[in-house]
């Protein structure tokens, strides 16, 4: 069988997903940056292995898989045996699809709008727009205030252990935490030992050197 | 066992996809209205069986879920040999979930601000915010242009057969055919094919009779 290959970009919270997992299950692969400067993304071959012109791209054999949460739970399916167990067990699977909804449906939008205003625009030197800085911020503060109630009855957002519905969260939080918004999170006990815990995971550290090359 | 229960709103999309699934899978259910015209879901007691103040939740004994796309994965994984067989099998299950991640991802969040200004607002005499719908027709245009070219060489989403991949797009795409966002999917002849297939299954056919209770 082929190498595993990820098509993407260091700086991309998706890419940064899937590398988490493959870190977590320590699964070698091939990193194929992908140039977002030039829009590389958005053009052939690129768009042939991803019709919306996103990253990342996973590639194994013949397997070729965009969305960064259908990689994440392929891998952690096909190889449940190697490296952290990433899916919650037993009676608590539906609560761990829950969560990776939660995280999906509920924290993701939020958490992105905050990070392309609050990191990465000023990067780049474009305005930030503070109507949509206040209304993301009352939006992820409500998100955090359900996940603070949460934490005071499980270590982890979905089960007992360290799960993708806690993993999912790691590229959007690494960047919030350079931020202004690193007060959301701050400001809940327990978010805040939660984002302490998961942000230290040495697959998370591993994952995070990708930038140094 | 105690029976299966859904608290959720006949008008809520979240709500009639767990009660697509259930139809399909052909299990009975008691469904417990939730008025969100009083706002009873931003209250107790159904605060504290949704955090976020939403719809729908399924109970079954001890099992209480929220979100309805984790509600479905749950129906559709532990019933798997009842009604229709709603996931991806064999090789083609990371397809299902990559398929299941574009409804998710890409498809929700235009098709779902396009059914709020194109079918909900006028029903409650709010006026029509055009910015809005110009932007999000755009979003699902391009969204269903990448749909049009899948369905060119599959007749579902994901694989051959229905899948929660397609079912997970049936309230959305209700609300929207009755509105001006109809001639999206009317003008790609693959997605209409499609649309009128799957909109005609008789499980959805009988989903929406919740309505007329």
């Amino acid at each position: 069988m082929a190498a595993m290959k990820v098509r993407g970009n260091a700086f991309s919270t998706a890419t940064m997903r899937v590398l988490a997992c493959l870190r977590e299950k320590g699964l070698e692969f091939q990193f194929v940056p992908v140039d977002m400067s030039t829009g590389e993304q958005k053009k052939e071959p690129h768009l042939s292995f991803h019709p919306f012109g996103q990253v990342p791209v996973f590639e194994h054999g013949d397997l070729k898989l965009f969305e960064s949460r259908a990689i994440t739970k392929y891998i952690a399916h096909e190889y449940a045996d190697k490296g952290t167990q990433l899916e919650c067990q037993g009676a608590a699977m539906p609560i761990g699809l829950q969560w990776m909804e939660v995280e999906a449906q509920q924290f993701e939008s939020p958490a992105s709008k905050l990070v392309w205003e609050l990191a990465v625009k000023p990067m780049y030197g474009i305005p930030v727009d503070e109507a949509a800085v206040e209304e993301n911020t009352a939006k992820l503060a409500k998100v955090l205030d359900v996940y603070e109630s949460r934490l005071v009855e499980s270590k982890y957002l979905a089960c007992d252990s360290f799960t993708l519905a806690d993993m999912h969260h790691l590229p959007n939080i690494d960047f919030l935490m350079g931020t202004k918004a690193k007060a959301l999170f701050d400001s809940r006990p327990h978010v805040s030992a939660w984002v302490a815990h998961i942000t230290a995971r040495p697959a998370w550290v591993k994952a995070l050197t990708i930038r140094n090359n």
